[in-house]
């Protein structure tokens, strides 16, 4: 089952509104995206090291689908309503990977 | 409870054993932590995206400590050992970040 990463780099004077990502952004994606074969989606915001070290993500999104062929039809029915919500947080523009979990 | 990133970035030429990664690291790892607070370690091996795309990092680990405490202790007992063997699978350095589970 694919991994979706959502990365959103953590860079100086960033804004990135977490109400917003958690209260709007993150139920728009389960709507739309749940129906179509999403089964997990778990958020780790960054936080400093114990050295201080500010993270390199603010936060990151992990969007477990049942197969890619659903991730690409969930994308290409709702992505472009979903990354057009993207700067009504912030505006870093986040990188993407996709994934097996091998464990 | 915080969760530890470890995070391969991925690089021309590089060099990453995964049958050593997951047969011997891993273990090593838990063998080590598990006693020490680590209650959770997942592992997304980075793979290309629908349009080819090479993943920015080779492998993500994700660990989960019952409290930062637990793993600066962990890390302050066992720390040493446990980086020494990276050279052991791959050359590259790997990112690290802590963070909070927040959904």
């Amino acid at each position: 089952m694919p991994v979706i990463a959502v990365m959103y780099p953590s860079t100086e004077g960033m804004r990135f509104d977490e109400t917003y990502y958690m209260q709007s952004h993150i139920p728009l994606v389960l709507q739309r995206w749940q129906p179509l074969g999403l089964t997990d989606l778990q958020v780790l915001r960054g936080i400093p090291g114990p050295d201080g070290a500010t993270p390199t993500y603010t936060l990151m999104a992990f969007l477990t689908f049942g197969s890619m062929d659903q991730f690409k039809d969930a994308a290409a029915q709702h992505g472009t309503e979903i990354f057009a919500d993207i700067p009504n947080f912030t505006d870093t523009t986040p990188v993407l990977q996709f994934n097996d979990k091998v464990g």
